[in-house]
């Protein structure tokens, strides 16, 4: 039996630049209680474009479909969504076939 | 004294569709050895857009600028280089500033 493939999907965000700060320090705590609280999040990872700080792009990576919509389900974030509703200008999510992740173990 | 902050680079690329599989086969070999033979590639994640196939997204993690530049001159990576010149059809890179890099141990 194969291990099942992971679900990996990217999210493009363009944030309001007056509240950035707050945006932020919204998603790093929603990144880590994620991985703190679900095995099945497996790697989330946040940046912001240089040549534009405002945007934001996400690597999400769970480990099947079942741990991907446990997550949009959580608490910490159904509350995050809540909390930023109003600083996100605009959000692209984008589904992937992945072909290859790879990590130093 | 603070680790040193990663570096993190996206590549957009768009692959010639008459041969992706070929693209495919030569990226997943590229990625492979850089993971064995380099340290310092902490991490390598491709995936193709579930929407636009022939739309290849990368994430690149280095432990640092050394690792970065020691990659872009490694034989594998020049070699990918050379073998795919000719199958990109457009390619796009993204300096990054990290905000949280999170993934289960």
């Amino acid at each position: 039996m194969t291990p099942p493939t992971p679900i990996v999907r990217l999210a493009e965000l363009q944030i309001d630049p007056t509240q950035r700060e707050t945006y932020l320090a919204l998603l790093r705590e929603e990144i880590e209680e994620s991985i703190r609280l679900e095995p099945g999040v497996l790697t989330l990872n946040a940046v912001a474009l240089k040549e534009a700080p405002d945007q934001i792009r996400l690597m999400e990576i769970y480990a099947d479909q079942t741990a991907y919509e446990a997550h949009l389900k959580s608490p910490h974030f159904t509350r995050y969504k809540d909390a930023t509703a109003g600083m996100v200008a605009s959000l692209t999510l984008r589904e992937t076939v992945p072909i290859v992740l790879r990590s130093q173990r």
